[in-house]
């Protein structure tokens, strides 16, 4: 399809984050072929859209979840991190069939386009149904392994499927990962180390999310997990760390030199009451941070909006400083830096050529006005109510609060509701 | 208007906070005549609404806001509170005329309505412009008089408009109050609690919202706020106070002994770098607590899911518990807990003879599936975008997006622009 977006406020999340008006956006098939004022060409659209003064930008990128676990909304509530993991996720999760993965990674997707998520990393079992529910939708998704344990066929499959999944299709990425450091084995990470290494690959893992972890890990290896995993050249070709609530001066040092990008996930750490992670300080420090909602079990919700507002208003709070974490600096998180850490580069800003990953910003709402700064409104006041439209190579998969995905919603709310019943009856 | 609501799920908030099936609500003209099975009756409807499954409750009582700051948000942030006030809030405040600040109150009311908020204690400059603002609309009001200074004149104008606003008209009411301590002068804090003495009034009015106030008053008078303003009387026929981050262990004892309530604002605490008051412990020593947003200048949004998420999700990791501050009380919070401090309580919950504010939740929404556990679900994943529908009185006023209540919502927009820019030019 040949869409025109025109009469609009455009913010291209280019060198500068900045709002430009007078500018028209032009997609031909998947990819962005125009932006600039309005140029009378043999163009022809299939649709032209009229903005209404609303604003386009680039979709948002959720760099840490387990869309998966959408089954587990509301169902394991009010527990400490180990506990929660323990007695209530690994339980239920142990009688997962793959057939139930698909439909709860659909009921992810159509969150996600709910909240301007136009793409995801994803760490959960049977990475095959988040390909193929993505595929189904046509949402943009990078796999992330999440092996853990002591089995070394394990860094196997995590090859295999880097390998199948990277060029399979122009919706599907992978990265290769594990789950964490207090999960696996000393040989599987070491395992996991050299097959990275053989590609340049970087690695993405969970990383002192609760002080617990952090303790016993330094009872067991005399180290803090950042540095327990660098000794074991985890970071030796670059990566991430999901959470990092909990790190010392020392892990600060090795995330800068190794460069090694913080996913935070505000809502879920909050929850889990396992800490505010020192967002200001690693961007002051010059570490790349990125904003993930992590899975439903913990936060309970997929919605980019309220990770923004946690990421700065959580920073004034504890660094006792109300100008701390720019509220711009929040929005390049989930999108062009989001997307650099995701590997997603060809979607991280509007801009000829880049591929069609983009939302409209319905700006005819209350919260949105007056337009005294219409980028820290997006911040302070957005909310899902505000994403008007949700765009992903080039397809408008939802509009006016109406998905456009070629499957009914309420057949996949019954699915999962059905599915649900049934884990829990068998556990 | 004779509306029945039928085919839905029904939260009434009565002694249980409980979700039942089977039941349906009528409205008759401007109160509930019935909550119960389908009962065959010769009454009839102007409106029949099947509810598809969806679940109605009592709407969401804002206990604190300065509605008529709509104008200053995303004006003045990132700043603390103090200087946010004297550098940016008040010079600009400074300029405001009465028909400035009916157009920013209707444009907070357009906010209410999105996010289920049906009633508001409202604390702001000229208080006919709240009642006009919220008769026009059919919003319902608490007024609570924000003086301050030293000119006891200003007690005479509260007592009037106490007088004045309780009794004129079934939307409105009136609370007294004042703006704080640290704005008082002290003859005119005793002035107010003499005349709430007069009329066994309760009184409300910012409280401890700063650590910088609190040592400030009591470098001043020896005393913390909540016992200097103890020691005029302020307490003496009950009341509210706003905010209460930094309380002392007697700080604590005065609210339980003189049955002071609490209105907290985790939003605007936050972005204001203020502090995370301890709600979990304030809920524990039977202190009342209900949920406020506070202005659009400190928040940025009129966003009662962003305040309900806050007010668990913060309380867990302050302290260091993730099962601590249990959703469904927050759900009671804002609901019959607000109504109470608010002198709502002919509104509090859905029962025969009640006054109609209510809200129908839309669980057919990505982020209430599955049904695992709807009231969690409300607190954890919920949003604006799940509010269906917003009844005030018996009047729907927001209805799948729309509003209905005789004034274009852009017209709003044009005229709080309008005047917003006319502000500033003459700063």
């Amino acid at each position: 399809m040949n869409i025109r977006f025109y009469n609009g406020l455009v913010c291209a999340m280019l060198d500068k984050t900045e709002i430009i008006e007078g500018q028209e956006v032009w997609i031909q098939d998947n990819k962005i072929s125009y932006i600039g004022h309005y140029n009378p060409s043999e163009f022809t659209f299939d649709r032209e859209i009229d903005l209404k003064g609303n604003l386009i930008m680039p979709g948002f990128k959720n760099a840490h979840a387990h869309s998966g676990m959408t089954f587990l909304r509301s169902y394991a509530d009010d527990l400490p991190l180990i506990d929660w993991l323990n007695h209530k996720v690994f339980p239920i999760e142990a009688k997962l069939k793959e057939e139930h993965v698909y439909y709860f990674n659909l009921l992810g997707i159509l969150e996600y386009l709910t909240s301007g998520i136009t793409s995801v990393m994803d760490m959960y079992f049977f990475q095959d149904e988040m390909v193929q529910a993505s595929l189904d939708v046509g949402f943009r998704s990078v796999l992330v392994s999440g092996i853990n344990g002591d089995n070394l066929d394990s860094v196997k499959k995590m090859e295999e499927n880097y390998l199948r999944f990277n060029g399979s299709h122009d919706l599907i990425s992978a990265l290769m990962g594990f789950h964490a450091e207090y999960t696996s084995s000393k040989e599987l990470i070491k395992e996991i180390s050299k097959t990275a290494a053989r590609y340049k690959a970087s690695v993405y893992t969970h990383n002192s999310e609760s002080k617990r972890e952090v303790g016993e890990c330094i009872e067991r290896t005399g180290m803090t997990p950042t540095q327990y995993l660098n000794s074991l050249g985890i970071f030796d070709n670059g990566g991430g760390c999901f959470h990092c609530v909990h790190l010392s001066q020392e892990d600060f040092e090795i995330f800068k030199q190794k460069k090694i990008a913080v996913v935070t996930c505000p809502a879920s750490n909050c929850k889990l009451s396992s800490g505010i992670a020192q967002v200001e300080k690693m961007v002051n420090f010059g570490i790349r941070v990125a904003l993930g909602t992590d899975g439903h079990a913990s936060n309970n919700a997929l919605d980019m909006f309220r990770e923004m507002y946690l990421t700065t208003a959580l920073q004034k709070v504890i660094t006792d400083n109300a100008s701390a974490m720019d509220p711009i600096k929040v929005l390049e998180m989930i999108t062009k830096v989001g997307a650099n850490i995701m590997g997603l580069t060809d979607c991280d800003s509007l801009a000829p050529g880049k591929l069609a990953d983009l939302i409209v910003i319905d700006l005819h709402q209350p919260n949105m006005q007056p337009l005294n700064d219409i980028l820290k409104n997006l911040v302070y006041s957005g909310s899902k109510q505000n994403i008007k439209l949700t765009m992903i190579n080039g397809k408008i998969l939802y509009e006016d609060g109406k998905f456009n995905i070629g499957i009914d919603p309420e057949e996949i709310y019954k699915e999962v509701n059905k599915i649900k019943l049934y884990l829990v009856s068998n556990l």
